[in-house]
């Protein structure tokens, strides 16, 4: 009782709302096959990005900028850039493990109608540097928030989102023509999906399993031995 | 019709469901005052830990790991450390600007009953190096990742969460006893307010104004020149 009461008193939040937020975190997925082919509409991707633009910024940088994909020919050209660095990195892995990554599905770049490349201008003299004397890698940190908003409300909306890492950025930048200063943070396949899975893929396909919370905090300081 | 038509057919989210994450995601703050003395209760701060925890990460890594900062002691120690980074910060403007600088509120490390330092650790095995071959980057920002989702979480229950990056991380690893190989990506102030602003804190004191959306949002590539 004297927890409900607490929640009611600080929260404009109703509980359904509340849970409706901790939904979307627990069931948002890293998406990469099922999508759908119909486009998003112009309206929900706009919304999704104003999502990611209105997320936390050290000292109201806002330095995010936003590369909408939906050229088939820019798209082609970035798979196969995954292409050659998955293979990269599937021949980095031995035996057992190589055959497993061999059978990921890592990425939906071409079957997802629309791709985001999310980029980072970490030169933007915007905040006038405020809180970025001793941290200044909290530019690209912002961006990151940006993300993981667009990222969450894309679950509520039914479109599944998957984040691809495995691409040279070298060569990323001369597709998208991202500037020397700018800092290409994510590459991002967006689409309609029916359903979400239940786990994530890896864990599914026994890549790797989640370690419990109480493995991760800590107390008033970093452990001597740690437990994870 | 037909919009309504589609997200009923892909979302599982009611209207209201939605809502209330876009609603988390627009009326969330970076909080620097109006911290209430109340601790927040364990099973409140174990949800938005498990929030956090539950963030994509690159290859299933789950590389954060969060150090709770209840002691006051510590927190004094930590605050001192803010006082000297902020002195150095504001001796780099000059005029109008510093008086504005300082008349601004930029931490509750001790107002805040609780604070939490988030860190990575970039060195696990865990996740196998997926993903981490071209971008290795993406083990910090997927702590980032578990950062938004916890502040986002806790603006559904009322706690606010206030990111200081005004710190020498050098210092803060010496406090909270955080190895060399281990990165801190934020500390943040974290306790129930009972109220919101209505608007960034930088936008209501006149440091900075938000720029709009379309000002950043290009298509297919990285203009010539950019908007912004």
């Amino acid at each position: 009782m004297v927890k409900s009461l607490v929640m009611k008193e600080y929260s404009t939040y109703c509980e359904q709302e509340r849970d409706a937020v901790y939904r979307a975190i627990a069931t948002r997925r890293d998406v990469r096959s099922g999508f759908l082919d119909e486009p998003l509409p112009d309206d929900l991707l706009h919304r999704l990005l104003a999502a990611a633009h209105s997320a936390p910024s050290v000292g109201l940088m806002q330095p995010s900028r936003f590369i909408v994909v939906r050229d088939l020919a820019v798209r082609t050209t970035i798979h196969s850039i995954f292409r050659d660095a998955n293979a990269e990195a599937m021949a980095t892995y031995t035996g057992d493990q190589r055959e497993k990554y061999a059978t990921l599905k890592l990425e939906g770049i071409l079957e997802a109608p629309q791709n985001l490349c999310v980029v980072c201008d970490p030169t933007s003299s915007r905040g006038h540097k405020l809180g970025r004397h001793t941290m200044p890698e909290t530019a690209v940190y912002s961006t990151v928030c940006a993300i993981q908003n667009l990222w969450l409300a894309a679950r509520t909306e039914g479109v599944g989102v998957g984040w691809v890492s495995i691409l040279d950025p070298c060569r990323l930048r001369s597709v998208l023509n991202i500037p020397e200063h700018i800092i290409p943070v994510a590459y991002l396949c967006l689409g309609y999906v029916s359903q979400f899975a239940s786990e994530p893929e890896l864990e599914r396909h026994g890549w790797e399993k989640r370690v419990s919370l109480e493995e991760v905090v800590f107390y008033d300081g970093f452990p001597e031995e740690p437990k994870s």
